[in-house]
C-alpha cells in the first residue's frame, strides 16, 4: 500500500528535481491587497514548465524510476496539464511516453502534448475505455503508469511549490490552494504543517465540483457529480492517498461560484498582468468573497497554470456583468 | 533650450524613483529562443506601476519639481498610459493632478484615470483645443505641464528601464524597445551607448504609423499620417529632443505590420503566460519576422505595457489566421 509522502521526501523531491522545473516567481499586488485586507503572497505556477505545477509532480515519480523501469515507457490517461507534465518529464529523461487520451479531446491540448514528444493512444471517451487501454498497453511493454494526483512521489513533486513559498515568506500565517484530485493540496499540507505547525491551510473548489467538501464533512470519498465547472483543471474526485492527506492535514475547505471565479480570474489578467487559467483563480475568488477572511494575515496563494484557449475567453462567453 | 539628459541623469533619476517604481523582472522562453536563434531577455515593464513604463519618467519629473511648483498642480493631456502615469506619480507626490481628455475618450481610461486620484478635464477632440485647454488651465493656475516623451526628465526617468536591463545582464549585445513618440528609446539609447558603446540599440515601429522610419531616414521630423495601426501607444510623431537622441544613439529602425504584431502579442501570451498590449510586441515581431538578425545575440526587448481592454482583444476581431 502507497504511504503519504514526508517532509524529507519533499525535501528530497525539491532537490532532484531543481534542474528541470522553474523555481517560480511571486508577485505582490496593492489593489488586491486593499480589496481583502491581507498580504497576498501569489507563487506563480503558471511560469512553470509546461505551464503548470503538474510539472513538478510527474518530474518527480519519473526520475524516481530505475533507468530499466522507465526505458520501458511511461503511460498515464489525461488530456490537460498532467499530460504534457508526463509528456515533457519523459522526454526530459529520454524516456518514452504513451498517453491515453479520449477521441473527441480538444486538438490543441492533443497537439500540445504530440509537441513534447509523446505518443498519443485514442481511446473511447468514457473512464472504462481509457483504464482498459492504458492496461492492455502496460500488459504489452511493462510501461510505469503515473497516477495524475493518487502517487506518492507526484504529491511530494507537487510539495516543493510550498517549500519554495515557505522558504522566501517564512512567516506565511496562511496557504490556500485549489483543490481537484487533491495533489497540489495535498503535498502543499504536509509540507506546510510539518515546517510550521500552526500555519493554516485551507482548500477552495468550485461550488459546481464540490465532491473535496463534501468528504471533507462526511468522512469518505464522495464523488465528483458533475463536469461543467469552468476550472476545468479540477473536475475529479479525490484518492485516498490525498483523501488522508485532507483529512490529516487541511483546517478547512471552501467553495466558489463559477461566476465569482470568471470575475476573479479577469481580475488576476488585468491587475497582476499574467494569464491564469481558470482553476487558479478558485483560491482569489474565495478571499474575494471573503469566504476566507485574511484580514490582516500574510496569505500564500499558489497560482496553479496558465493554459488558456485564447479564443474562447470565459468572460466572452458569460456576461459577468449581470452576475 | 532643454537638452537631452546625459548617463549622469539616467542614475540619479532610477535613485530619485526607485522607492516609487517597481524594478521590473526579466523573463526568458525557451520558445522564442528556439524561434529566432536567439538569447532573449524580456524586461516586464507591464509589471511597473500603472501597468507601463511610462511611470518613470512622469515620476522622475515630478519627483525633481520645487515643493512650491508642485503644489500649484501638475497637467498633461494624453487618454493614455502617460495619463495614468501622471495621475499616480502626482498623488505619490501629494500633488493634484489634472488631465485634458478628449470628450469622447473610451470609458475605461477615463475610469482608470479618475481612479489614481486626478481631476478630468474634458476638450474636443482636437489638438487645438487639447491644447488651448491645458493653456488656460496653466495660466489660471500655475500648473506644470509635463510632456509625454518631448523631456529631459521623462527622457532621463524611461532610461532607468535600460540601467536596470544591463546592471542584470551586463553582456547584452543588442537592445530593442518599440518607438512612438519616442521618449522610451531615447532613455534607453543614452543609458546603453553611455555605459556600453559597443551595444547597438534599435527601435521597432508599425509599418501604419512609420514617422520615426521616415524621420530617421530623410533626416527631418516627419508626421505620422495615420493613426489606425494596432499598437495604439505608438501613433504619435517624435518630439525634437526625442529625435536629436534617436539620431545620435539609435542604430537602425525597422518595421513590422499589424498582422505580425497581433500575431506575435499572441504568442507572448501563449507561451509568457503575460499580459502584454500591442506597442510591446513591436520589437518581438521584428525578431520573429527576421526584420533584426539576433541569431546568437544576448538580446534585450523592452516589454512596454500590459494595459489591455481584455473584452476587445486585437484576434477576436481580426482573423490572423488568414494571415
Amino acid at each position: 500500500m502507497p504511504t503519504l509522502p514526508k517532509l524529507q521526501d519533499i525535501i528530497q523531491a525539491s532537490q532532484r528535481i531543481k534542474n528541470y522545473a522553474h523555481h517560480t516567481p511571486i508577485l505582490t499586488s496593492s489593489w488586491f491587497n486593499e480589496q481583502t485586507g491581507g498580504e497576498i503572497y501569489f507563487k506563480c505556477e503558471n511560469f512553470q514548465k509546461v505551464g503548470a505545477f503538474k510539472f513538478r509532480g510527474a518530474c518527480n515519480a519519473i526520475l524516481r524510476l530505475s533507468k530499466d523501469d522507465g526505458q520501458k515507457g511511461i503511460i498515464t490517461h489525461s488530456s490537460g496539464n498532467h499530460a504534457q507534465a508526463v509528456a515533457l518529464a519523459s522526454k526530459r529523461c529520454g524516456y518514452k511516453a504513451t498517453i491515453v487520451m479520449p477521441e473527441n479531446a480538444p486538438t490543441i491540448k492533443v497537439n500540445a502534448v504530440r509537441d513534447y514528444g509523446a505518443e498519443i493512444v485514442f481511446c473511447d471517451p468514457t473512464i472504462e475505455s481509457r483504464e482498459e487501454t492504458a492496461e492492455r498497453i502496460i500488459r504489452e511493454t511493462g510501461a510505469t503508469f503515473i497516477h495524475p494526483y493518487n502517487h506518492p512521489d507526484v504529491i511530494a513533486g507537487q510539495g516543493t511549490c510550498a517549500l519554495e513559498l515557505l522558504s522566501e515568506i517564512p512567516d506565511l500565517e496562511l496557504i490556500i490552494a485549489p483543490v481537484g484530485g487533491g495533489g497540489l493540496i495535498s503535498g502543499t499540507a504536509i509540507a506546510a504543517k510539518k515546517i510550521k505547525p500552526g500555519i493554516k491551510v485551507i482548500a477552495a473548489e468550485p461550488e459546481l465540483a464540490d465532491d473535496a467538501w463534501r468528504s471533507f464533512h462526511s468522512g469518505s470519498i464522495e464523488p465528483v457529480l458533475r463536469t461543467d465547472t469552468v476550472a476545468d483543471g479540477l473536475r475529479t474526485s479525490l484518492g485516498t492517498l490525498t483523501f488522508e492527506a485532507i483529512q490529516k492535514y487541511v483546517d478547512d475547505i471552501v467553495t466558489v461560484s463559477d461566476e465569482s471565479i470568471i470575475r476573479n480570474m479577469k481580475h488576476v489578467w488585468e491587475r497582476l498582468k499574467i494569464i491564469i487559467e481558470p482553476s487558479c483563480a478558485v483560491p482569489v475568488a474565495a478571499i474575494m468573497d471573503q469566504k476566507i477572511n485574511i484580514t490582516g494575515k500574510k496569505t500564500g496563494i499558489i497560482l496553479t497554470g496558465g493554459n488558456v484557449d485564447l479564443d474562447t475567453l470565459p468572460w466572452s462567453i458569460i456576461d459577468i456583468e449581470r452576475v
